[in-house]
């Protein structure tokens, strides 16, 4: 099934690599050792030394026999792609894409790891780093690598195939034990949300981070749509990222006093409450869009009002149960996927509340590096979102109201 | 908030009511009760007759008074929306479209039960009926009254507003104990499940019924495709609706036995078996489309393979975390919705498997009289999914791979 | 198998019932209609008044009619268990238990509602009314009719037997829509939490109604216990059920810091942190008692230190996965269930705060006419607690530590 | 808080400690070094090896240094407790317990991993090894070091403190890749069941292994009882451990065909059928104990006849919410517990079929070699038994009635 061992030109029976990183606490070393032994390998731990600091990188070397030249090659292509420096100048395999939006057989799938390409005897790094996607060379060089989902690729593009040349800079679990207990431990509900909730405030109180916030509608219907209306309208919010339900609830929230029908001051149904977000939806079509709803002075609080007040961009992405939808939606799901994509570039942290829909397709957009905060309250959902991925990620088992609530008291407070 | 009671042209202070149906069993007579009582009004039960079969309705007449004209007539127009009788010759009221997707504020409303409305002093029956529609009646009748989506509505389309002259017949729960007990049941993971796969055998058994079956990947990943694929080629399924996951997974799993890179054989991961996916959809942009990788024999079992040999109508709708997408994915919501309900003209049985989604934005678009069967294994996206609307839902707590294991070996045994 | 139709002396074959109460709201008036027909009987509505207000009944009379003598009296038995009066005095059946712990086969067994039974032509109340027990009756008339435990029951108790002479007064869902609609409304993650604690703080706030708390150790992993302490030193809980769990971590937590070897005041695990609950339970087992503990002034807070300082009864119930036990915790298991019941004697309102185990054995013990208020994280916990038995449950569901800081921000704030 | 150090008689700067083990497939390693470095150390790799096959073990050699004598025993203390043999002769610190079930405050707490301590100049096993409890030593040597229950101590029990002198020889997850992957992986909802059921059945098939089974009453109420009985029948079973539910509701399915009041036949609600369960206990109770109901002819099938007839051993352990209970159900939690780890004593195997409580108790009592299989729909249950101490644990996420329904399929078909 492995199209590798065949594009590799010459053997080698014995081999030193060198591995640099926090090669412990990562459990790359682990991985290192697995790969050989399990794929029939020997080594000899030439030299290890232990990083002082947080700081500083471990940094072993090893010698790695095999006696069949072929498994000795796939070895040294799996070390190589978990980021381990081999002294073989070993260029990337291009090959051509034969049409739009195809790829050959043996193309490189990218993990959300930082990645880099042996070009002209050099690692040279890939850009716009995402998982699933393709490596694009500019063999002109004029451009740097870059990562393209497959429907962006055109014809003749030339694609990074098999192993060669490609090595991974995995991300490291930093080393410092509270943080690293409290993020990377087991998804819980049975734990303080509070402490939770004042490490996400500080983590993003001095507004040097660029917050993306990606929301459910439940935001709005367990009543938090006031206090991240709150956070968008104090600088805490860059970007928002949602569906078409979070708009509409939110709008029907704020015009009718109700979410999904449920009056927020009291927690009944209202009568006929049911037809309140299609009543919301009417209004935004009468107005033209909810820009102008604002605009018209008939929409004057809530999250949509804030990001519109305030300048943030958001994108409302469309899905199969949506009512109406409104006319910011956008209903094309590859148009909805780029603009998210966009909005999600640079992002240092994102939030992501009560949507596992949405969690899940910006979790495939985002580089490992950057930190997520999931809040759900069901344990599988921020259980799930942890397993894809990036280590960087804080799961809250609680109600999103809640959470918003106390995030907006610790942040907003004098 | 209620705009309803300024539209009813002249006060009565006492009216005789009539209402008919399993008015026990349905619940229907506690909402008269309720409706009089907690607006105000009084009543005098005239005549209470109970059928005595099955087959036979309850016929009840009420004298209901009210010493407030217009709460009498607000009391009127609901009895009238629970589909009492009113001996009242009021047509309905009809005002245009302002503009293109854009209703009148206080339009009418659709629920997911059989509807109709008076026109020219006869009751007319609703076509296409759906939950959260508007009803646009031609006033030159030639064509019948309708529900059409918010964003389907013309200008100048005479649009159904406030209450007044509609009726709405409810979904009688049937007084067959056996099965009332069952179907309605609180969902429970501590039934028998076997129980629950021979009454869907049962129901499905003859293929006298139109049944859709709409499902998640999950039915692939738990390895219950090749069962679902049996009985599409069994003539037990008439379309089939789902996602491009599905699609990715299935094609997936039969080009390279895994689903998700876990190989459905062994249980295991394979290595580097997460490009699986990517390499599906690859192939099938290289063959052009599903359809083609069938033609020219490459995917040969699965799925989608027995959709398209058995000529099964299907739709892969997308979504936003989708990967690919495959080329018959429709990307555009508003399309996938329009094709959905199209398909679903005509259902007698719903399959709804594993995908909360998807089976959410099915139960929009169903008249409540279609019977559905919800397989998860999540209670909570059971209860969800029959707290919406219809009465006629089966709710199963299991394991979707061993339900389809179960059916398929129930309904292909010799 | 129901041994119930033989024991009735004589026919009817037409009889006048009468039934009064919330008839409608309740669903009972739906629970005689349905009795009627599908034991095959009929009925025509003689009389039916409507209450006006909340708090007057509605009267309902119906003449009952059945060509078979046998049926037409097990109708009778089955609607006098739903409350109607029927104008024949037939007393209650009594057999003797034919030994300690056993009663006889065809044997009464109760609800949860408030039950009478026929003696000598009156209704008498039974008292110490719980589920599955069986009403023991003294016929020297001495002392009132009691519900026993079958455990509890000695040779020779007379027995109620069969369902003549017994009636169940129905817990009536009271008529108030917005507490209605709050209260009854389906279990859902969605709905605005805070709303939730301002009803229950409003309902405990004067200190007039018993309040029992059963609490589960995650009261203490969430950071609760230093709120329910609170909550205890200001009057507002009267008595405290628990396992061993809770107050060895409450314990932990009051001397070490640590819940389950969580810090509770930055969320990490602690090193050797396991070991802390054992220490707490080696330092009450040392001390003699936690009473000891207390008293020696090493445990200077939290909840089991407030229990004892401000003489709240409680009870540690043992369980199969204890640590331990605690030196007062109860590990007979009828001892405990009968200290449980006898606390729990008296109570108005009774808080579960996130234990299945506890909360289940409790609402066993308790008539449906005590208010519950059920708090967890866990949907699935919230429904099967509110499906067993009684209309008078408030289900929350959040995470009880956010769940216990705002009720007691809610109740000490100045 | 760690009264470790000072029980440390001299500074060491640099010391030579050995590894031997699974070291890396285990995480070993990886813990070694990371008490090293978290504390403050440093080390040098003086020798590495791989062990070849499956049974060979991997040998290392570190010089670890400190400049701190206390930090430096501290680190050997935990090295020497995670399975590192130092070359130290430092005999296990031992103090008397003050009084019966007291130890002295820094008392050493067990793991469930096998454990030895240093007497006289050897590692000598400790027997008995389970979670939480307490190493207690005969300093005469007349009998093995053993761990026991807090509550078990007697005065003057020499009680192993601090970390000295103990060791722990992990649990070496294999690395056989097929059973890795499949046992160790997440717990998913994802996955095809029937494979996980193969697997068990290869386990069990040979007879040749203890085979302990837990369960819950959800094994009768999903319909699961007579394929549990069936392979007690034909001695897959060699013990049974469940709740007086389990039992009660077995003996309600098998009298009078319904459990919990649901009819097994068709899963609807019998008339009164929640009475049925207090008849089963009325009916054992009636004969003496379950024994007497089926030497009587009474009780002819299911799993309590079952264990009866073939002589397996049982316990029924009580709980809180116990109906009864039934006369063999022990009410002593303090007994049942003692039972419960006599009857999981040489236990190679134990299915722990839905139910939470017995299985975390059950965890507790079992040292970590053992292999569990824990199978419930539930995946947070699953997921919480995982990460309990064990590696060896298979999670299935089912329907536990589907579940053995399949398990019997697979060990009985000719």
């Amino acid at each position: 099934m492995q199209p590798v061992a065949d594009t590799i030109p010459m053997p080698h029976l014995e081999k030193t690599i060198v591995a640099e990183g926090h090669l412990i606490d990562s459990g790359l070393m682990r991985q290192i050792f697995d790969v050989i032994i399990s794929d029939g390998g020997r080594f000899e731990m030439l030299k290890f030394d232990i990083g002082r600091t947080n700081d500083e990188y471990t940094k072993a070397a090893l010698r790695v026999t095999c006696d069949d030249p072929v498994v000795m090659n796939t070895i040294l292509l799996k070390l190589s792609s978990l980021g381990c420096q081999i002294d073989i100048d070993r260029k990337v395999i291009l090959k051509p894409a034969p049409s739009d939006g195809v790829v050959p057989p043996d193309f490189y799938s990218t993990t959300n790891y930082a990645t880099e390409v042996r070009l002209d005897g050099h690692w040279v790094s890939v850009e716009q780093i995402r998982m699933d996607g393709v490596i694009v060379v500019d063999q002109a060089g004029r451009t740097a690598p870059v990562v393209k989902k497959l429907r962006s690729v055109l014809k003749g593009d030339q694609i990074v195939c098999g192993l060669t040349g490609v090595r991974v800079l995995p991300d490291f679990v930093e080393r410092d034990r509270v943080d690293f207990g409290f993020m990377s431990g087991e998804v819980s509900t049975e734990r303080k949300v509070r402490l939770a909730v004042d490490r996400v405030a500080d983590i993003i109180r001095d507004k040097d981070k660029r917050v993306v916030c990606v929301s459910g509608p439940v935001a709005v219907h367990t009543g938090g749509s006031t206090d991240l209306a709150k956070l968008i309208e104090h600088g805490y919010i860059h970007a928002l990222l949602a569906g078409n339900a979070l708009a509409v609830h939110d709008i029907e929230a704020n015009l009718y006093g109700t979410s999904l029908g449920i009056d927020l001051s009291t927690g009944s149904p209202v009568e006929m409450g049911h037809r309140n977000h299609l009543r919301a939806i009417n209004e935004v079509r009468r107005a033209g869009s909810i820009r102008e709803l604002v605009a018209e002075g008939t929409l004057t609080s809530g999250v949509m009002h804030a990001v519109i007040e305030f300048d943030i961009p958001f994108c409302l992405a469309g899905s199969l149960r949506d009512d109406g939808p409104l006319p910011e939606t956008v209903v094309d799901m590859n148009e909805a996927q780029d603009i998210y994509a966009q909005m999600l570039n640079g992002a240092d942290v994102v939030l992501m509340l009560s949507t596992m829909l949405h969690s899940i397709a910006v979790g495939n957009m985002l580089p490992a590096r950057v930190l997520t905060v999931c809040v759900d309250i069901n344990p599988a959902v921020v259980t799930k979102l942890k397993d894809r991925g990036s280590h960087q990620t804080i799961g809250i088992v609680t109600d999103v109201g809640l959470f918003l609530h106390l995030l907006a008291n610790q942040l907003l407070r004098a």
